[in-house]
């Protein structure tokens, strides 16, 4: 269980990282959306690996292929199923792998709850599900641009390189112009460099993934426990290696009195603003029209290439040996996995909030 | 929308602050479990207003009666309803919020979303909701202390009043020694300094209540998007005044190296055990059998005493002034509401646990 | 578990014949409804006990208040929840059911399920929990009048008395002018002989309740597993003492050729309509604008004052008498019911499909 | 949305007629299922078109591949999607149905609701989806034959050709033993003259299908909403041209009295059985563990080989012909639909009863 997401924009993913196709059925996609497959196909190779020295020099193309619910180029409103198949899955030695617990990954907690685990590349806890996440992510995405919404992710940490300047103070269209996704170009250099050197080190690093929401009109959100932000935060925790979340003023605000923290409220040119915006576009659950942001704390990736304790299933002890290509830092390739994940709560929220009101 | 928690322990709360009552109806508690009022009362006394010179002044008895789905002292398996009246609501007086925007409350959002709004005491957007997720909460410890499930939070930090002690080197019992509920007495100390100073100076102010859960077993948890940690991040920041929720090495994780991070594992008495526990007790979204534990970051509140800018329901600027009791910090009277809150996440996955494997 | 219905207007009931109350919380109930408290209350005396002398002598007011979610008249967008209080539970002697049990009640299968019940008056399973369906339903048809929408229930049928009659024949005006509610006078007279012999002879009889919804839009209904006549089936085989449900031509139409059934279309003033209605406004599970019409089959009650044999909870034979106060049919009762129910699935299904097309 | 039906065993199914593929989606199988390929590819086979002289003469193998979810053999736990290509879809010439409304059929709901419709050869509203559901059946069958549960359905009636022997009276292997599925050999020949006389005359006719379900364990369903007779309703009017449901004695049951239609209940080698079974094995939405026993309704097919009239879709008059391979009566194929829906009920709520009482 737990494979679906939302409920009137509702995703459920598929797929194990070495088994025969992966992907996801989006059902509540409203119908007439046009449907631009190469807007996908795009969104997907953001997260593809291979895409720079810093992320793994694995191969893989993520050409999706879509099934049904798309007709003449539009949304039916029926089931809309994105596949993605999986390559030369076969010819891959897993017997390292079969029987060991690699330390800090899922392997045995899907052993205890399961009994029985695809081990082949991580099976179903591998990070190559999240391709899924992205594709409808994008057609998630497609809505909301329609609608002058607009989400951004970018990088504004790695290990300690921290990015000390607001969102209002980046330019978030160069946040593509580099390989780190950090769209301060100086930091941006230092995190690469950070990434690379822990690369050679033949180990991983965490980082930090920012995201800004900008054009959400006031009123999305449910006030108790589908809280706007909550249901952020849960799609964020999702993300695999994903710690912690924080919105508006986050954990700095716990520091701050009232009195500071407050957002007074005045109107522009007919507009209701908030003068400053500690809390982060969310008052009492639900958007303010502000921008809406908040960070995303990842951990260092778990696959190293050096040796590790562990047990086996049979509770013998063993050493894992690193083997394979992995990333040493997941933010660069998880900005677009936290844009997908954002624009699919929003749609969410945004479908739902139509029916609140007596019409 | 949006009153609902939980899939097999599901929670559905009700009741404005003002309104004649507040409740919660719990569905798929399961048939046979003992129910003790006392134990649900006693509960619900940890977060009643009133309970010391650090908390509002008002004084509220939160005194329940179960209305449904016990019989002869035992869960029957129906719909268990927990009712608390609500006291002399109407002889308040309103009208200096009722055409008011109380800046970083919820007024002007539930405004917007729903055109009407019972403006008495936040009606809906109120903290008091939170007695019901008490309630429910106490007859979810109830299930997991009969498993020997442990869930105990307590408060970490006031303002930058911080304790520097990990979970592991405090002694949990001397929680409710004192009524800030910090386990460490000389930070308990500071604590209340700081926040009776607060009052005085007719402000507000953050903190953050920690919380561990010990006892769980390996197994809980849906890896994708049910992940445990995803869940109880959801659950937190559902509660009033959050702002931020991290578990295991959290936001201070994305500063390690892998090298560091990874739990490496063992076995001690036949039982798998992880040598550190960055992880938090969970890992690929599944709880590994370690202790789980997190950090919920809440804002300082929102109602002050001192005058505040703002605009009228016409968009007019106005002034807000203080009135009323509220709490200067919610920091210790939140700590029963983080249990409750994690305690439900985790009998829901419990119960959504049993039946993962072919029996 | 089960104890919820719908998902847009969100309904869950809660309570016990004989415990402290019954009752429902409506979360869903658009913003701005004006609830008009006398129609809800007006509905629950169409189903009440003691309303005539075909229905159970027992008598209870069913007053019912409303304890949330409504403000100055309109419903705020919050759940509402609404109670009525049980009378004199505690007088009563249930010795004579607490051991045994009573043949094609629920006594058996609920202790089987739960292990423990709450025997008195049959509690959960008690038909009284249905006057917290009547009065969520109440709330429904106010939204549902607004649009034009009516739904009107009528009894068609009481054992082999059958009314030979299409709803385009009857004045279903007429239904409330006599206790059985048929709204044929000479068939009301013959159903209420029938139902008054039965029960001089302390047995009881079964019956059908017809329903017609008119004005319901062309487009409600989701085409593959949530059909709005396959809600609608749900919503009436979950009343007490169903056995049946048809809609449209039914089980008649089984005999039927395609060239018979086949609703020809045409256009009347602009408006797309069908010549024939065999598909009872309703084709591929989505409303065609034309009415909708279906037939709901009611056993005889279980309840009968003659002797049955029967076993006891220690597997013992027994003898079951009857006693206390039932009705000799159901059908009078389930009138407003069946409308509650049917007024529940529309407003559902009105409110999913606001969000179906691109806005 | 309606696309998932399900709460614990959860199916999602996805595909138009003539679109790429079709498929479904099972969540919730429990890890460590043996999954027999050849079992489910044998149940599609039951249905798939061109079995037989009085099914559609169109030929697709429905040949299907398990993308995910199963690992050497046996169900994981995670999302098991299996998927169906759609054969020569391109090759058609859609022409004679794009812009006009079949009568009957979903073409004009569609467009109505939709305003998007993929029009060939029925697209989403198409029974072909329901391949996928005898797929998820069969997964669904695998479980409860382990457990004992058998599922068995039959065709009791075609026009008014009807069997008038009760379920016991009839030797239910015999079912396959023919090509319209009716295990009483001399009705069966009745049935297949009146489909293929039907068929030359180019017109189509109703039926009625049966199901026994033997094996199922006292305490499945919930009592409420979800009554497992409520459910099974639900899935079964889900099914394309079901018009209506009975169980026990359904909607003869109205004429009998209380006195005859209670089942006395009585022990039996230590077992609580019933005399009778009018109750059909369902009482107060729970099974008592006797047979479970329904009748499905379906009317005759909509495409029919004869001249129409109807509307295009510009509300303009005009003549719908008959064209293509259809079914003159669909209760044949729909016997192994119904068997595997109501399979799906109850592998739902075998696994929701599991987490009822206190373990």
């Amino acid at each position: 269980m737990g494979n679906t997401f939302g409920t009137k924009f509702k995703i459920t993913t598929f797929g194990e990282s070495h088994g025969k196709a992966i992907g996801v059925i989006v059902d509540g996609c409203p119908a007439g959306l046009p449907v631009d497959e190469a807007f996908i196909q795009s969104e997907l190779a953001r997260r593809k690996p291979g895409q720079s020295k810093i992320t793994t020099q694995r191969k893989e193309n993520d050409e999706m292929q879509i099934l049904s619910g798309v007709f003449e180029g539009k949304a039916t409103g029926t089931p809309i199923q994105i596949l993605i198949w999986n390559q030369d899955a076969k010819s891959k030695d897993y017997s390292h792998i079969a029987e060991k617990f690699r330390p800090s990954h899922a392997d045995y907690t899907y052993h205890e709850k399961y009994g029985v685990r695809d081990y082949r590349g991580g099976g179903r806890s591998s990070a190559r599900e999240t391709a899924a996440r992205v594709a409808a992510g994008a057609l998630a995405k497609l809505y909301l641009n329609a609608k002058d919404i607009q989400v951004n992710a970018y990088v504004s940490q790695v290990g300690d390189v921290k990015l000390n300047k607001s969102y209002q103070e980046l330019d978030l269209t160069k946040t593509e112009d580099n390989i780190v996704r950090c769209p301060d170009p100086g930091m941006a250099e230092k995190m690469i460099t950070l990434i690379d050197d822990t690369r050679k080190d033949r180990d991983t690093i965490g980082g930090v993934v920012s995201c800004v929401i900008r054009g959400v009109p006031a009123g999305l959100g449910e006030p108790v426990f589908d809280k706007l932000h909550a249901d952020l935060a849960k799609a964020m925790m999702g993300i695999n290696a994903v710690k912690g979340f924080e919105y508006g003023s986050g954990f700095e605000g716990v520091k701050m009195k009232g009195s500071q923290h407050n957002d007074a409220i005045f109107t522009e040119d007919g507009k209701v603003r908030t003068k400053t915006n500690y809390s982060g576009g969310i008052q009492g659950g639900i958007s303010n029209g502000e921008d809406i942001y908040f960070n995303v704390a990842f951990k260092p990736v778990a696959t190293i290439m050096n040796d590790q304790e562990s047990i086996d299933v049979n509770g013998e002890k063993t050493i894992v040996s690193g083997k394979g290509r992995h990333d040493p830092c997941v933010v660069p390739r998880a900005v677009p996995i936290v844009e997908a994940m954002a624009a699919i709560v929003i749609i969410d929220h945004f479908l739902l909030n139509l029916t609140t009101k007596l019409s």
